[in-house]
């Protein structure tokens, strides 16, 4: 069982939270919701709410297995807290499994984590992506070391198995 | 008296379209609102309806004296459509005004045309508009050939300054 944080805020893309949040419990696995305010709610775009477990200015990646970034227009509101960027950064410098998808990259191209890196994301932020000096992969899915990546809402499925499969091989 | 194309979609920033769209007018220029589909209604983050007169897929630069590119979230909409990306980078090519407020960068980087050039924009995307070549000032506005860029509400007088400035200088 792996201990995943889930950096999030408002405007999440509701389905990109709930079906990896539910499969990831569903095979055993422990999500601590990290935001900008321990106890406060957060609200997707779509009205679904989540309750924030820490704050992440108090969290480190050591506190964790791997970290979970819906999409929405939450990691752009996240990227500009500097304790959000060094968060994810971390999971990085750890080589720690970051499963991201839609927007989520967007957070780490902040976090300037994605040179030399393949990866998927959402249409809008293609060109982000690639000025990161990432590569970008049109597929549903992008598996790069310790890095799982998907473009949108369709692709949850193959997100889910390729996060799944990572945390597998780490136990 | 000058035609502005304002390049609108849903989730606009209310303030960063209302305050300098009606600088504009009241300056007696006349505004042309252009987006995704003649006829349709957009929305403000906060409520605020905008009437769409002309599809950006049926217009040109040509057509125009400056564009305008409010922020919020229309910027992250917009750009993925090939069209709002294209019709972006003629107001570049023939050197015509273009002014953007908080997120409008990131259209302007999809259209890869910020290259050496001196840009602010809404602190979330610092990182975006210096991956796209560009220096990244941490000002109120910045005023550079042709485009006139801030970061945010606050920041919307200077811009509204700035871009009537450089309207008036090109009569």
């Amino acid at each position: 069982m792996s201990r995943i944080a889930v950096i999030i805020t408002d405007m999440f893309q509701d389905v990109e939270y709930q079906q990896p949040a539910e499969a990831f419990q569903k095979a055993g696995h422990e999500l601590v919701h990290v935001g900008l305010r321990a106890g406060s709610q957060v609200k997707g775009e779509h009205g679904a709410v989540v309750k924030i477990d820490r704050a992440v200015r108090d969290v480190s990646a050591d506190d964790f297995d791997a970290l979970f970034i819906p999409g929405g227009y939450s990691p752009d509101k996240l990227r500009i807290d500097t304790d959000a960027v060094r968060f994810a950064k971390e999971f990085f410098t750890k080589n720690k499994p970051v499963f991201g998808i839609c927007h989520a990259a967007q957070l780490l191209i902040t976090a300037q984590v994605l040179k030399g890196r393949r990866v998927t994301g959402w249409t809008s932020i293609v060109q982000d992506i690639k000025n990161a000096g990432a590569e970008y992969v049109d597929a549903e899915v992008v598996v790069d070391k310790n890095l799982v990546s998907s473009r949108k809402p369709a692709d949850i499925p193959a997100f889910i198995r390729e996060a799944l499969a990572m945390l597998a091989k780490k136990r």
